[in-house]
């Protein structure tokens, strides 16, 4: 049995699965702030899950820039700004974990649960924008680790200013933490609240929305241009809005495509696809990732 | 010995190789209109280079869209429309080459002049724009033949229009024929003059160059972002510009990275780097990537 946890901003979720990734169970608790309750979150649903029987691998996703070694770096959202994760987790359960960036394990779990496809482009629409690209099964990460790292692309030089310091970066059409600070008003889900203050005829909405929605067109057509993937799967909290947000920006990518008899060869719009609804593809992911030491007991 | 041939829309180049990618001979004739001229100006030039003896592979280079069964399509610079080349030549040279998409080829024999680079991307800068991306010493096709594919991606929704219909196109910033087009006087090699134009302080002129800038700047960085290559390497007519391009380019990607650590991080400019002078990568390349069929005298 493997065990994969998807450690989240907000919620640490883990799943037990076969060698196949069949999900055996699922277990969840808070994700706490900081390096020691980080590691006590992953130890408390990893033992629950283990049930005192030995695991063949545990796979972790994370938040954030890892190194080779199991080191994560930057991962802002769980404030921790560099830390050895998988020391840490192998002293705390007597178990070394494969550790990787959230977004690529994401990648990999999808991939898991769309058969058929060779490879693909995990497209995660959360408080960034990032993408996880899987080919032959095996993510792709690049010379440097930023393979997908798509989010500071500038496809518009009139666009919204970037933290980044550029303008019209993908990140700022289209990722959460943009949307919200565009938008400027409390809300559990801004960007939820934008495509419903766009569909109350919102001038200010509609003009938000229309942001999203090109900047996340923007994404699928580069990521299939560049890399040619089968599918981009659509991932993450701005997904959620499902065919609200699929819906147009199938639409764009067929207009994008109505003038080229190339593009339109390449069935952009049929290509973007959401992510199985509530499937635990990060945590799925993660166990799949794992690289098998011997079968141990955690705790 | 293994014999590439680079056809292009004027020239046709083989060279003969080692099994390392040596370059034992070169042979050049200008490309003739039209299947039948096509396949006579390449044998040609393998039977000069063979000088009778028995080859150990022959790969040609076609800018066009290669089927995998060696049919060349909307090969228009060769006024071909499809084409089974494969056949024709082995018909021709009793001889069945490895037929692959020009700007693939030379991706694959660039890296064979760049020892210690694992993944590049070669930006072909000619009259259109397009990338050839290898990993691993492979070229990365994609799931429908369209990995680096990227000359129809727009960074620029003010930009200008491009004949597929959408607006700022890379291709249309940077690609020889639409710098052509805007610039509107005869001449043999347009984009040098409107560099030459902005350098005598010609405003127009200025304008087309600072898009040919943005355009082949864009280009590179969002390779290193979705691909994340060791290098960049610009090819084509347009890169014999030489420091007159890559300059103006490595100060645009610093700029574009001067106000993100991450972006910083990637050392974009310096993954810029300019095509082996003079080296006929497309010839080598196509060459390396023939399939090796029993040694054959062709003729």
């Amino acid at each position: 049995m493997r065990v994969g946890v998807d450690v989240g901003g907000t919620k640490t979720l883990a799943v037990a699965v076969d060698e196949a990734g069949r999900v055996l169970g699922i277990e969840r608790r808070p994700t706490g702030r900081g390096a020691a309750a980080v590691v006590e979150g992953i130890a408390a649903v990893v033992e629950v899950l283990a049930g005192g029987r030995a695991l063949d691998a545990l796979g972790v996703g994370v938040p954030g820039q890892i190194a080779g070694d199991g080191v994560v770096r930057h991962a802002l959202n769980l404030g921790i700004a560099e830390f050895d994760l998988a020391a840490a987790l192998a002293a705390r359960l007597g178990l070394r974990p494969t550790v990787d960036n959230d977004v690529r394990a994401a990648a990999v779990g999808a991939r898991a649960l769309l058969p058929g496809v060779d490879s693909l482009a995990y497209l995660n629409l959360g408080t960034g924008v990032a993408a996880g690209i899987v080919r032959d099964g095996m993510p792709w990460r690049g010379a440097r680790g930023a393979a997908g790292e798509i989010g500071h692309l500038s496809v518009d030089p009139a666009g919204p200013v970037c933290p980044c310091g550029q303008r019209g970066c993908i990140e700022s059409l289209a990722g959460g933490a943009s949307v919200a600070a565009r938008w400027g008003r409390p809300s559990a889900f801004p960007v939820a609240d934008v495509f419903d203050a766009a569909a109350a005829g919102d001038p200010f909405g509609g003009s938000l929305q229309a942001d999203v929605v090109r900047g996340v067109a923007a994404a699928a057509q580069l990521l299939v241009l560049t890399a040619d993937v089968d599918v981009v799967v659509l991932g993450g909290g701005v997904s959620h809005l499902g065919e609200r947000l699929l819906g147009p920006v199938r639409t764009a990518l067929r207009a994008a495509a109505s003038g080229s008899a190339f593009l339109a060869s390449l069935d952009l719009a049929d290509r973007v696809v959401p992510v199985p609804s509530g499937a635990p593809v990060g945590a799925v992911g993660a166990a799949l990732l794992a690289e098998a030491p011997a079968g141990v007991v955690p705790g």
